[in-house]
C-alpha cells in the first residue's frame, strides 16, 4: 500500500544545463535543469523549461538560437552561481571563458565539455514558464570526453544532476546493466 | 579547441521511466526515458516522447490519461524487458504487480517505489514521436523511501539512468553540493 503524496513531481534527477543567450547585445548564461528529450532522430528536439521571471527568455525569443552547455561535476560552484543571480543586474559573461560557432547569438562555454547549439523549433507558452524547444544544429565536445568510436563518454562528462527533493545535485554513479539486452532473461521465459 | 560531433545529443543522462497504459482492455507497460519536465508549479507538466510505432500511443491518446512509475535499479531486468518486447504480440500485464487509485485507465505497478496518474495535457505530432504533455494529478509512494519531512528521498529510490551513447542504465551516484547555495562562493566576490 503505498501513501499518497499529493502532486509531488518525482522525475528527477534531470541533467543540468547551462543556455548560453544573447541578450542585449552580451552573452547572458543560466542554470536549466528542468530539461527533457523530445524524440530521437533527427531533427533532434530538446525541451528546456524556463521561467517567465527569468531574464534569458527575450534572447531566445528575439533571436530564435540559444546554446546547451553541459557542466561537469568541478564547475559545480559556477554552475549554482548562474542560476542564483539574474542578468538584469549581474554581467555573468565573464565567469567563464565564451566561444562561438556558427551562431553569433548563442554564446557556449569553454569550459564545459560539451556543448550544443540550438534553433527555437517551438515554445509552448503556460502560465508561468516558457518551454522553448530547441532543435540540435551542431554539438561540440572536448576530445578527451570522446570514446574511441568517437561517442560521449558520459563517464568523463561527469554531469551534475539535479534533484529538486533534497536540493543538491548528485553526481553520477556507476554503470548498472546493458539497455536492450538485461531484460532478455524475462523474454526466455515466455 | 573543441571537436565538432554533428548533432550529437549531449543531453543524457535521463531517468528512465515505466509508461502504464490500458490499451483494448489490458494494462500494458513501456520503459520510456526520454522524458522532461516541463514547469515547475501546479498543474505540473511533464513530458514524455514515445516513437508512433509503439503499442501504448493508442492507450494514452484514448483514454488521455496514463501512469508513469519508477523503478528501482533492483528492477533492472523488468524494466529492460518492458522495452524489448511489444504489446502488440506480448502480455506485459503479468510481469509485475498491477493496482488502481484514481484512475481505470492508468494501470501502476506496486514494485515501483514511485508511481504517478497523469492526465493528457497535450499531444505534440512529431513526424515519428507522439510526445505527451502529462499534467501530474496523484503521486504514490512507498513510506520507506520518504524523508521525515515527506519528501521523496531519491538515494532510496535508487533509479535508473539512460544514456543512449553508452547503451547502459547508470546508477545514481553520490550529493555534490547543495543547490542555489554553493555558488554563493562567487556572489560574494562580485
Amino acid at each position: 500500500m503505498k501513501k499518497k503524496i499529493n502532486k509531488t513531481n518525482a522525475l528527477y534527477p534531470t541533467l543540468t544545463t547551462i543556455l548560453g543567450t544573447m541578450v542585449n547585445g552580451k552573452p547572458n548564461f543560466i542554470t536549466i535543469a528542468h530539461v527533457g528529450i523530445m524524440n530521437h532522430g533527427d531533427p533532434q528536439y530538446l525541451s528546456f523549461g524556463v521561467s517567465k521571471a527569468h531574464f534569458s527568455n527575450q534572447g531566445i525569443l528575439e533571436n530564435k538560437v540559444f546554446s546547451v552547455n553541459i557542466p561537469s561535476k568541478d564547475l559545480v560552484v559556477e554552475t549554482d552561481y548562474f542560476g542564483l543571480v539574474t542578468g538584469k543586474n549581474t554581467d555573468k559573461s565573464k565567469v567563464l571563458d565564451v566561444f562561438y560557432e556558427e551562431y553569433d547569438k548563442a554564446p557556449m562555454l569553454k569550459q564545459c565539455p560539451v556543448t550544443m547549439e540550438c534553433r527555437l523549433a517551438q515554445t509552448i507558452d503556460f502560465k508561468t514558464h516558457d518551454i522553448f524547444i530547441g532543435e540540435i544544429m551542431a554539438t561540440y565536445a572536448n576530445e578527451d570526453v570522446l570514446m574511441k568510436n568517437g561517442k560521449i563518454d558520459i563517464r568523463k562528462i561527469d554531469p551534475l544532476l539535479f534533484d529538486m527533493s533534497s536540493l543538491k545535485y548528485w553526481a553520477l554513479g556507476e554503470p548498472v546493466a546493458n539497455c536492450w539486452n538485461v531484460g532478455k532473461a524475462l523474454k526466455k521465459k515466455e
